[in-house]
């Protein structure tokens, strides 16, 4: 028995590098960018940034604001950072120390652009077909010159609904953005799917995907395999294992009570780490001896950073012993659909834990 | 109009001091401990810690595990630093290095420290007496010899429900510490609560109360008014201001339609940046001009990093403005209740935004 205290975040880069490869494979032609936004979903944009561009030879990355941009150009030196957000007042001198490349958004960042040009960057222009979000709308549009109209490398729009493959939004952006792109950018290179998008078929593609969720093990695609390997596993020791009685309440507000004698292990993982605090009375972890895995459910309130699970029926558990919070059996979509979110979102909280023993592999 | 894309997460290490000094004028002669796990709730442990040291001069801190211990040795450097976790093999190290004072929680935990004890450190130790978490248990406590029962500094456990002035379990905890304190623990000295317990009564506070939530602005007592001042404002610019048609969609999977034109309020804050995507087609951020405040709700989905609000009744709203995502009229206990949580685990999340300009004040 070991007396152990912090949760480990295990990173698997390699799979990474592989999850860029099959998406890469299944692009065609179109050039593979990784996005990297929100310190690549919370793994690390630096380690990703660094790893794809060493070993897989990416050379376009997405994030969402010039300071993000800039801490990873030193692991990207010549590839195209691009910007989503745009280039502001509190992000100008980023690009130009880093060289980095706005996506221009509308018509007033546009004219920002125009009175703050850097020399030797094409912008991406990103133009709205259905999102209503971020994109220049087709009146706006109209403002700009035939000689401004030239000068982006890019002509990028988004999707709303890719992730289910026959929605009728698909096909209504897809037409809306070929016909901007026509009328507007008809020699330009041209970007409209992020990783869910691969699957929609060869018109979906054009010039540029921006892979992201596919990246870090999220099935994007939920309609069909997850063609993307898991990257992450989550784990926290167990700090307690204690009886309960017939009655007993467990954690704040005393939202569970025994209706039967158990036994509990005490976990170190709580929504400081990541672990949603609506996996209250409801989420599960598990654990894995050299027989079996068994499921233990959680009893009473996610605290900060410690949970209680159920394990009157577990055979040989010990102090100790790790407790599977996220892994390869019970995924980024399993945890997000248990905790009434996706994936995404739990794997951007749980990337940000500060006291995780991070160990990348 | 400015351009600008990047949120702004405002930290008042004032307001912590004067929220810190108000609670220990609440705690009587009880010693004032400072919780700054979690990296202080997200907040920065470090500054925290270094501000409450010197400003106010608190010698006794709480956090979870080892690692977050070590990070703040230098900023409290003759302070008590306390392991809620207590000490483990992944540990230890750092408790001989930075001299931690573990909170022991078990038996196990306890034959662990015997084996490895540090010089000049008295131990905490934890007892159950009805949250059913970490804590000893009394079947465990009837191991102790007689002479290890004196060896600890503070004998402490942790209420369930003290955030409801009349509720049953307080009561019961109380006696149920005074049981066990005056069986095992005569002479020791004694800490039962936290901020939300301290305002109980004076025979909860002991001689020690340890402040966390309360020192962060967050309302520990609900069924009154709130003793804590705010301590964080996040705020986002608006990237773009659109009109939508009738019929129109906004955000992904098209959870919201128009059903008549609207004018949107694009901003540049999301899941990412720690606003929950609960808040999607519920919550609501806040603008201010000179004369007025109003709401603009959110519509559709919460992305990573933006939302979109609805701000068709506004008027002169301009891009760069910035929306008030949190502040002191909608407070981190107003968003987690609209978000369906507690605002503990927006802190959490908030203060863990990687891309946020963070400005201590």
């Amino acid at each position: 028995m070991t007396i152990l205290t912090r949760p480990i975040l295990e990173i698997n880069t390699g799979n990474i590098i592989k999850n860029y490869q099959q998406f890469q494979k299944l692009s065609g032609d179109a050039v593979a960018a990784a996005v990297v936004k929100d310190n690549a979903y919370g793994i690390g944009a630096e380690t990703v940034s660094e790893a794809l561009y060493n070993q897989a030879g990416c050379r376009h990355f997405f994030v969402g604001h010039g300071i993000e941009g800039a801490k990873i150009r030193s692991k990207a030196p010549d590839a195209k950072i691009y910007i989503l957000e745009g280039m502001g007042a509190d992000s100008i001198e980023l690009f130009k120390a880093h060289h980095l490349t706005p996506v221009i958004n509308s018509l007033k960042q546009y004219q920002f652009w125009k009175q703050n040009k850097i020399e030797g960057i094409n912008p991406v222009i990103h133009i709205e077909t259905g999102l209503n979000r971020q994109g220049f709308r087709e009146a706006d549009l109209q403002q700009l010159s035939a000689q401004d109209l030239t000068e982006f490398s890019f002509v990028m729009s988004h999707l709303a609904c890719a992730d289910v493959k026959e929605h009728f939004m698909n096909l209504r952006q897809l037409n809306e953005f070929k016909r901007l792109k026509a009328k507007y950018f008809p020699k330009t290179k041209a970007s409209l799917v992020a990783s869910d998008g691969v699957f929609l078929g060869e018109e979906y593609l054009f010039d540029m995907v921006r892979l992201g969720a596919g990246l870090y093990g999220i099935n994007t695609a939920p309609y069909r395999q997850n063609q993307s390997l898991p990257v992450i596993t989550l784990k926290a020791p167990v700090l307690q294992i204690e009886d309960v009685n017939e009655g007993d309440y467990i954690g704040y507000s005393i939202t569970y009570q025994a209706n039967s004698p158990k036994k509990i292990a005490i976990i170190a993982c709580g929504y400081g780490d990541g672990l949603p605090r609506t996996l209250s009375n409801v989420g599960k972890v598990y654990f894995e001896t050299p027989t079996e895995r068994f499921e233990a459910r959680i009893l009473g309130r996610v605290s900060m950073e410690v949970i209680v699970c159920d394990v009157t029926d577990a055979q040989g558990l010990n102090i100790g012993d790790y407790a599977h919070i996220i892994d390869d059996k019970y995924t980024l979509d399993d945890i997000g659909r248990d905790a009434g979110t996706i994936g995404y979102e739990i794997l951007s909280n749980v990337g940000k834990n500060p006291r995780a023993d991070r160990r990348y592999k």
